[in-house]
């Protein structure tokens, strides 16, 4: 397996301003959207362009901002953009889908504008939601639910 | 946007056979496994090396095998290999882990012996896990839970 590589292309990018969160499909693309309703989440894999370098991918271990986290941590236990493949995913909620256009709207992303976009899933209770789960310790007190994500003061479990 | 690329690297493959399912990181990988212990679920970034060639990789829509699905569906509404950047995405629950070996063993992956692994994330219940989560009703009958997937009569839901 030495020195192989695999290609990624961006099939579309984050919009995030005021008029709220879009992921816009690159127009060549859109017919790979439909019958995507009556999803009401997507799982959304985003590429961290701005950690794209060989510093960044070479992190395997870093300092998380979270109170009681270890002090040092291998990259597979978190969720850094910090990675040898800068993958994120982030689960969304769908608002509105815009097929002519190629654009969805959802409630939040994590992501900055101009962020390129991957791929898209189905969010599928089957395979994605996991009844009897746990963590470690410095992160038992996060929350059990996506859902109560929003509301939680995250800084009340960081360190600054 | 136009022509951009980006590169992954296989951080490691699936094993499986006789003894189980493991997933066998590569040495110079191995140290950002620290601290993964305590997440009883782990989410799995694999490459469809199958299914790298122009001809899936440009394909924007497929048949499911499924009973009652559209005859024409998004590959971004479904799981399907066959999409623009084939990445495979899998919750499995954790076993055991060796350090040493670089090797964790899982109860579980949909993924064949030789598959590369691009990624793994925790899973954590605060993004990963949806409350009140929604899918049409071609799959509304599929189970509702990760743990029941298991058990399900899958054979039930496909065409043939």
């Amino acid at each position: 397996m030495e020195n192989i590589k695999y290609e990624l292309v961006p099939v579309g990018e984050v919009i995030a301003g005021e008029e709220g969160y879009f992921l816009k499909i690159k127009s060549e693309y859109i017919s790979g959207l439909m019958e995507i309703e009556g999803f009401s989440h997507l799982q959304i894999f985003w590429w961290c362009h701005y950690n794209d370098n060989p510093s960044a991918r070479s992190t395997l271990n870093c300092k998380t901002p979270y109170k009681a986290a270890p002090d040092n941590i291998g990259v597979f236990a978190t969720r850094s953009p910090y990675r040898p493949n800068p993958i994120a995913l982030t689960a969304v909620m769908v608002l509105a889908i815009d097929h002519d256009k190629g654009m969805i709207k959802v409630s939040y992303i994590d992501a900055e504008n101009g962020t390129p976009i991957i791929d898209i899933k189905p969010y599928h209770p089957s395979c994605d939601r996991i009844r009897n789960v746990s963590v470690p310790d410095w992160c038992s007190s996060w929350p059990q639910w996506y859902e109560d994500s929003a509301t939680f003061d995250w800084g009340s479990v960081f360190r600054f």
